[in-house]
């Protein structure tokens, strides 16, 4: 009998219709499957004089009690189901409280529930040194549920929720975007870092390391996205979707001579301060003034000017000057790499639309582009459109 | 540097104000002693199809939640706090997942925590076996406070409430009621049997059997009852104090011959089906009708007739009949047994009063008799004033 994980947020298991609605989808995959479920615990306060042992300590009960409520549910429905902590299911992780990574995972306890026709469920945020109960912090549930399923030979890891997977842009703005069947790890990881969070980077990352597959699927319907290996993907849909983000500001360093510039002082600084990074440009404005121009999130434009102007002598810039009120943009697709003429038609296409590209940045799988806030929709549905993404593929 | 167990209700830290009582009474006992506190969890009610052993995991959950909470909130005050699972502080129990019992503690890593000058907090009802989690139920938590503190070689266990100790009676209903600052294993186990519920059974006879002193202090006063061996106690306060429950029944099977009467039959019977009898009383009305009576609570009466009806025909008795509207008084008091005249004092007290008493029962260090239910308060108060309790001792 096939093996399969599902993963399940804590906040899908809130109310009684959803938990019930969850009951059944599992009811339907164990008369085919092996089942393991792994939960998330729920999120709180603590107090900021607080050791980070003891919040983990709480957060790793907060699964605990997740899994068992689940499993409880499951029984009362009528099904074996056993809730297994960390420790039993064999969640090793290393000794960073708050936010451990997985190190091992010994399944032993696992193995043998399913043997005996048990659906087992997990608290996923919680792990174990030999020692300590550790908690893995956001996107901890997903990961387990990855690690989890390497480790007893599942087919694919299941992702329940509310959400019908990826669409080819934000539905909510975009009323023309389409759903995808299928999505690449590296497609979706351009995705989850713009800001569509249905699935934690580093469960990405760390499927794509594994090749399992990921199934992102509706408990409301029967849509869903499965997120595998390019090699399977289709090789023709050369852009797969658009994303968009507001709030963005642009910053621009000035230097008097070349010599002052230098980029891992300034960006090493900004780095001490926690400050997130995305776009990086370099230019000169003329011969004598070379600039270095940076976008940021609007929340970290206070602290940004506060480190810029507190170490203004020791990086060596002569002035400092920002922009507000801009956006970015992108286009995704794993196919972009072999198809130079991308990011020419992107550009082409806002220009056709008159709106002004600030700044640009590319990979292998996406363009950037850096917008007024005001041309985000504009810019976004005239890419969704150019790229002909209107279509259900 | 002396080591003491201080035991904390859940109740007690679900306000602020109370853990921060809490919080402040446990910084001046690490002033002067090595300190280990014992939590317990919360309660909640569950599915009935669901088994056990997903609550326990639940509660163990809630216990570990309220360890983690109270050891950040000592962080907070600048205290060295240390949450440790029953993992962790080596508390083993058997396999009886929601009322599992302790059959073990190793306390290495507690004693670790307190070389090193931590407060150690543990979730007093939360228990492990080699491979499970379980959860010890009513009383678990006061249980390993005491089974701890005996490990530890702690001086006493200080059980720490918004009450203040024991008083001669329930001061809520007898105003003349005072306080005792001494009470025995003994005359406690009569108290908490009889309703005073401070402190839970299982841990008095835990402490009695390891001559472990247990101070009952009120977080809102210097006021305090401390429990400890009959041997150190005052020979000459004959009555300790006076308790009393209400909603008895009292249940009479009446046999056409004394070869019928069988009270391992009939109280075997009522055992099966869960019926606690207290006082039994075995007559006969005359030389041809022997007769059984036995008192139960009022919440059990309609289930002990249903007994009694569907085996009628097996118990071989002729009639039963039942009086209602009754309560039980008691007076109790470690030194009554060598003092014979005491419960003499009592009836004669009692009939002087115009009292009529039901039904008796005696022990070593406790008389009750069940009287009429409108006379319980007056009953109480006579017999309270009768063996001068009003005077605090």
């Amino acid at each position: 009998m096939a093996v399969i994980v599902v993963k399940i947020g804590a906040q899908t298991l809130q109310s009684i219709d959803s938990t019930l609605q969850v009951v059944d989808q599992i009811k339907q995959l164990h008369d085919t499957h092996q089942v393991v479920v792994i939960t998330a615990g729920v999120h709180t306060d603590f107090p900021t004089q607080t050791l980070q042992r003891e919040q983990a300590l709480w957060y790793a009960a907060s699964a605990q009690q997740t899994s068992a409520t689940l499993a409880m549910s499951l029984q009362n429905a009528g099904m074996p189901a056993l809730a297994l902590t960390a420790r039993q299911a064999g969640v090793y992780t290393d000794a960073s409280y708050l936010a451990a990574r997985i190190t091992d995972i010994r399944p032993t306890e696992v193995n043998n529930a399913l043997q005996k026709g048990c659906i087992v469920v997990i608290g996923g945020n919680q792990g174990m040194t030999k020692q300590e109960v550790t908690y893995l912090g956001e996107g901890g549930a997903e990961a387990t549920a990855v690690a989890m399923a390497q480790q007893i030979n599942a087919q694919q890891v299941m992702i329940l929720s509310t959400h019908d997977g990826i669409h080819t842009a934000d539905q909510s703005v975009i009323t023309e975007a389409t759903h995808l069947t299928e999505i690449s790890y590296d497609e979706l990881l351009e995705f989850a870092h713009l800001g569509a969070h249905m699935i934690h980077p580093r469960a990405i990352e760390l499927a794509k390391q594994f090749e399992m597959p990921i199934v992102m699927k509706s408990l409301l319907s029967q849509k869903a996205t499965i997120v595998k290996g390019e090699k399977e993907m289709e090789k023709d849909m050369i852009v797969r979707g658009v994303a968009f983000e507001a709030d963005i500001i642009r910053l621009t360093v000035g230097y008097e001579q070349q010599e002052q510039v230098s980029l891992s002082a300034l960006f090493n600084k900004l780095a001490q301060h926690h400050i997130n990074v995305d776009i990086i440009v370099q230019a000169r404005l003329n011969e004598i003034q070379p600039t270095v121009s940076f976008s940021i999130a609007k929340e970290q434009f206070a602290e940004t000017i506060k480190v810029l102007e507190d170490h203004k002598a020791q990086l060596g810039f002569a002035f400092a000057d920002f922009e507000i009120g801009l956006a970015k943009v992108s286009i995704i697709g794993s196919a972009m790499a072999s198809n130079p003429g991308v990011a020419a038609r992107m550009f082409d296409c806002l220009a056709k639309a008159s709106i002004e590209v600030k700044m640009v940045s590319t990979s292998e799988i996406k363009v950037s582009v850096v917008v007024p806030q005001e041309e985000m929709i504009h810019a976004a549905k005239t890419l969704h459109g150019e790229f002909e993404l209107t279509t259900e593929v």
